[in-house]
């Protein structure tokens, strides 16, 4: 009888928003997982569930640092992703996201591990072609307050082709699009946790420029299950889609394609809180804001069989209960 | 009486191309220079004549890692600029870019040195905007073989706005276009030298795709000029600019408007090569070069005063002269 010992998976942001989730579906998938954060905006809160698992291990650590450990499969999805937290420290968001990467990839290159990566629709920047397909440049100002992390977000994705091309190591990027659930962090001043925040405190509800622009909403259950199934794929699979990609890369778009006008998102919320107190109220929109962004997921349907399956209003109902029930109002 | 010692400057890269010449202007201002250079692609040659100068000195030394001095002024030249060079190593190439502005950006910070940073028309990509002014945000490819170079460079841009902002660093950036002279890498597989490298061996001179694509050609005194100009601007004069324009950071183009096409380029060398057998010759486009690319200039006129004085002509008589009594043939 042979002992069949249990995959070892690293997810770096672990203790974050999305690697939480993450650890959580990979401890279901059998896996043994290290989850390493450096909490700078992940929290033990997030993965406290998780602690007294014998398969599960918290390491604080900064991988701005090299980090150590045999694993089979890398999760790099350590960085702080919303502008409040990414521009309190744009240098340090700029080292997670490059040195970050250099250290996530020489380790998967001295290990023989596979690597998946989190980069963002962020490298889009400000796009000028609609809906965006992965083979979309992008619009992004080098110098600008959010330039930290999507040029930080854009050389990680250089580096990963790179060291693929280069050292062979086993890479897949996704390029993840507004995405929202429980865990999210209650403070990080994007449009969902906002709105839900001011809603249950009964505050108004801030839109900003006109609200007209539009967002895509992706529930995070269906991005893990796109990171998984990304992940599954035998490493041939991946070399023949680069070999006859134009794109050269595996990087693939995972989001909503459906579209919502920021506005639409605040009428949402309020009709499922109908006791509270929030009015809409208009604020002027920040410099570089992008106005409109929506992804082609095409490339996911083909390559992963993937669709997203949870809609809105489901989702929201979902992250509505999360943030009622861990008492943040 | 006063003592009145000169300023010290520091140039990356100063055994190359480019640094070369600087260093050069810099001992003819009364500088004391230290050029710093890991010879990846510079070369001594490039420097011999300086060698006996007390004002000068030269370390060998990769500024991925970190390097100590106090210095009034640090200009950072260092990275392999041409395909052939950066694709031989990408990882690298963008750790030089990366790695080396932040050594470079922490130096000036812990000295409070000055710092220029040579950026390039590369951030520009493969642009959609013709001519390019400093605020377009380019259109490059974040996966393809010459990401290396071009997201690299971006990031560095962000660096320097970054640590200004953040840290109060005074730097300021140039965005080098094609830029020729003598101490070219008669190698670097870019068009000038190998045009004149190719007629100078009676060698049938490659025009790739169609020969119609159009490039700009400044002569390096020109941008030498440019870079020294900037550098003496009063810090006051660029906080002002940076704070009135929309661009947010001291970055100024710096290239000669003149268009030409590679074709007329290829004329000019055999016009001025009357005794060469070469003649033109056809080969496919690499994938992401450039089609177009031709700076606004209006910027360095207003801020420095600054527009190129030497016609491609000249030029390129001087630069044949090098290749020629260099005996590189």
């Amino acid at each position: 009888m042979e002992l069949k010992l249990p995959k070892k998976a690293l997810v770096t942001g672990g203790a974050g928003f999305l690697g939480s989730h993450l650890c959580r579906r990979l401890l279901a998938d059998g896996y043994e997982v290290t989850a390493v954060d450096s909490l700078f905006t992940g929290a033990k809160k997030n993965i406290a569930d998780l602690l007294g698992n014998v398969r599960f291990s918290f390491v604080q650590h900064d991988i701005t640092l090299p980090y150590r450990g045999q694993f089979d499969e890398i999760y790099n999805l350590a960085c702080p992703a919303s502008p409040v937290h990414y521009q309190r420290n744009p240098v340090e968001t700029m080292k997670t996201s490059v040195l970050g990467m250099m250290n996530m990839l020489e380790l998967a290159m001295n290990t023989k591990a596979k690597l998946l990566h989190a980069s963002t629709s962020e490298i889009y920047g400000d796009p000028l072609v609609h809906p965006q397909t992965e083979s979309y440049w992008g619009n992004v100002n080098t110098v600008g307050m959010r330039s930290c992390y999507d040029e930080g977000k854009r050389c990680a994705e250089t580096l990963c082709a790179d060291y693929r091309r280069e050292y062979g190591v086993d890479v897949r990027m996704v390029r993840i699009f507004n995405t929202y659930g429980p865990n999210m962090h209650p403070q990080d001043g994007r449009v969902i946790s906002n709105f839900i925040m001011q809603a249950l405190r009964d505050e108004d509800i801030t839109l900003y420029g006109d609200g007209l622009q539009t967002r895509s909403f992706q529930y995070c259950d269906d991005l893990i299950e796109a990171m998984r199934r990304f992940m599954e794929l035998p490493r041939e699979t991946v070399d023949e889609f680069c070999a006859k990609s134009s794109l050269g890369a595996p990087v693939v778009n995972t989001g909503n394609p459906g579209e919502y006008t920021i506005r639409e998102l605040a009428e949402e919320v309020l009709c499922q809180l109908p006791d509270s107190k929030s009015k809409l109220a208009f604020a002027p929109l920040p410099s570089d804001d992008p106005k409109r962004r929506r992804p082609d997921i095409t490339l996911a349907k083909e390559l992963l069989g993937w669709e997203p399956k949870v809609a809105l209003r489901e989702g929201l109902a979902r992250t509505i209960e999360y943030f009622r029930s861990a008492g943040k109002i």
